[in-house]
């Protein structure tokens, strides 16, 4: 079975679990750093901003996993796997821009939101044309 | 391949993605109305019931695909296609009630729960159907 | 198809959701004993723990996923289900330590990590297998 699985995805999905794990720990190491002991959240801006930065991956983080699976499912594997690279690279850019201020989210958010929808659009028209084609013997 | 997978399913779980990125649009838009600037998650009522209301939409919504793709695959797709459906709508109703008082997140609290706990019942007893003839060779 | 499918990583992550869905119902309870209306999150410190404590486990919840089913469908099925069900444990472990203390978390949060880093490894080493054999002929 696993020869014919999608393996790219799988490859890309483990990558990306993984740097959340690392976005993790970089909030414990911001933590250790100010000295700013669980369950507290609050702190010096500096913690505040990189737990927050890490919050919001994890609010956006099953969202990207449906995207990537739909469009490689879809559209096409190779598309949804550079899509999910360059959500990954987004990622680390909004996390480092968003530790350094409030501002410097912002590139990283942008490129973000774009791969996000560029992944669910291409997702989405690939499903419209299998339920066309499945329910409605629609061939485009 | 496509042709044979619960192109359905998939379409719910894209959907249900681009309704958690509405909402969270939504609290970005509470920000703004509110003056509030990240990273800072206090303010007034509204916006904190905003905040807290898309929340507790992305604690549930790792929990939600879970059930919907059990009950769909190990179900019956339809039947979790319709209660994925009903899900966005009890979400939309839960998080629209809780920005106007904590009370009226209730209704959609309730409804969510109902759901959810439906698929998942489904999706459990159509599992143990398949262990029962993969493992035990028993046909129900 | 439901009889070649990996029912056993469904029931484990089905079991794990209705856990999750189990202690996010531990954080309701905490409310209701420490009379903290939501949304607010603020309150006795043990309040406080328990609130976190979930939190944690719903910022993990995702990357388990996706280091169950990667290990179950690259690496061997059965050692992902006995991995997701040490998980399982691990995090009731950490989540009842948590709430008694904040130092009382890290066994759960150590035996938590073991067990992801152990289906993480083990996911990796079978999709690098798949990739060099499905894009570079070469079997191991």
């Amino acid at each position: 079975m696993a020869d014919h699985s999608p393996v790219l995805l799988a490859a890309v999905s483990l990558l990306s679990a993984l740097q959340m794990a690392y976005l993790a720990r970089r909030v414990g190491w911001s933590r250790t750093a100010h000295k700013i002991l669980p369950p507290s959240v609050s702190g010096p801006p500096e913690f505040e901003r990189t737990f927050r930065a890490h919050q919001n991956c994890v609010e956006c983080y099953p969202l990207f996993l449906v995207a990537l699976w739909t469009c490689g499912l879809y559209f096409n594997e190779v598309a949804a796997v550079v899509g999910g690279l360059v959500y990954i690279v987004a990622r680390q850019i909004y996390f480092n821009g968003y530790i350094k201020s409030t501002k410097k989210r912002l590139p990283g958010f942008y490129l973000t939101l774009a791969v996000f929808f560029t992944l669910a659009l291409l997702g989405l028209s690939g499903i419209l044309r299998v339920i066309l084609h499945k329910y409605f013997h629609v061939h485009l």
